[in-house]
């Protein structure tokens, strides 16, 4: 696989050139629903909490997976949602060159009966963090899916990320 | 948002009286349902397993939260798996005091078609939290939903902490 | 519980050794579904991706539990996808000797409605992890179902595991 955004070492790049290469304005890191934090630190560990296809604050995709919602917007949800979830960790860290590597992202997903195809709807995560981070960015993850998600939302991202010494 | 429990530098309340002037008697933390551990160190991380809303190692609520189980039941039923995640803790480290933070909260509930208040839900569980171990009890969290659980149980909470040096 | 595999301290029987004792061979590390590692190591913590319960790259089971998935093959199914999870292991770190404690196994499994013996099919997962890795192999554990899951397999285990000095 391909990671246009991957630097050799001599030409470092960082990960916010990288997402303003891709024409990507990181927002302000979306406030909690609730009374918990939308990341935590522990140790050099960060750890958000779930994260919405959010923009400003409003879903910007609803609906089920494989249903309302096609593959090529489920994709997107899930960019949209890893897009918030690196704004936390820059909010956790001042400047994403901090992190050293992200560790695991988890997806999961509201559903239609039948549809199958989760990986290829998360990859519109995974894509985004190898792009932003490059060798950084290679990170393990796990899937779930739900009857019903909070909001009627198609997806909900935690990233976990270790920071530099 | 206030949480009556948290101390001033002056006035440390452990989280074992901010229990008791709640009116909680922690129980006994719950055995497993199968061979796994009830609770884990790695460092100066615990993990719990997932805990049931028991009393007495009975469920106390059963059903589809969204369905025979209402919007106040679904909170108390939260809240009682999360005291039994914090009687996992204390079994794991003798005194809470000893907690340094919780990290993360997870929540996975039965829901029926239709339902989208997950996060009210789940503050059960994070209200609790946040008045057992006031600062220390500011935690991540993530939420899913499945269509089945074990025991027909209405919720699954797992408590993720840290241990003071 | 009885752990055939338990050594006692004069007899050390390596996690490899009990493998074949079962009359299970390691097969190589599954690859991923997509632009993530099958594992990633954090400090002393390995963690894998989702693990099905592939043979060969293949689905040896596929279905819901509780539906065309009896309890049998439910737990075998369990079973399977921890193997592949061992696989991971021992792709991280060279010798299952290395692991000092299996931390957590994380299960969602697809079942059929009314289904709620999740538990006795993760059995099939743990009792295998106890079984190679003995003392070090008694883990936390969390359970998740789902409504639809990848390519329509039963079950998905993570494996976290911690590394010895």
């Amino acid at each position: 696989m391909q990671h246009p955004g991957v630097a050799s070492a001599q030409t470092y790049v960082t990960p916010e050139a990288r997402l303003t290469a891709e024409g990507i304005v990181l927002p302000p890191a979306p406030g909690p629903l609730g009374p918990y934090r939308p990341w935590v630190t522990f140790g050099s560990l960060v750890m958000t909490s779930g994260q919405f296809p959010f923009i400003d604050g409003r879903l910007a995709y609803s609906g089920r997976i494989g249903g309302s919602i096609g593959p090529k917007d489920a994709y997107a949800a899930c960019r949209l949602a890893a897009i918030n979830g690196i704004a936390q960790l820059k909010d956790a860290v001042g400047s994403l060159t901090s992190i050293k590597q992200i560790v695991r992202l988890e997806g999961t997903m509201q559903v239609a009966m039948g549809f199958r195809d989760h990986p290829k709807a998360l990859d519109g995560a995974s894509d985004l963090i190898n792009l932003v981070f490059g060798e950084a960015g290679r990170h393990s993850r796990m899937i779930y899916s739900n009857p019903e998600m909070p909001l009627d939302s198609p997806v909900l991202i935690v990233l976990l990320a270790e920071i530099r010494d």
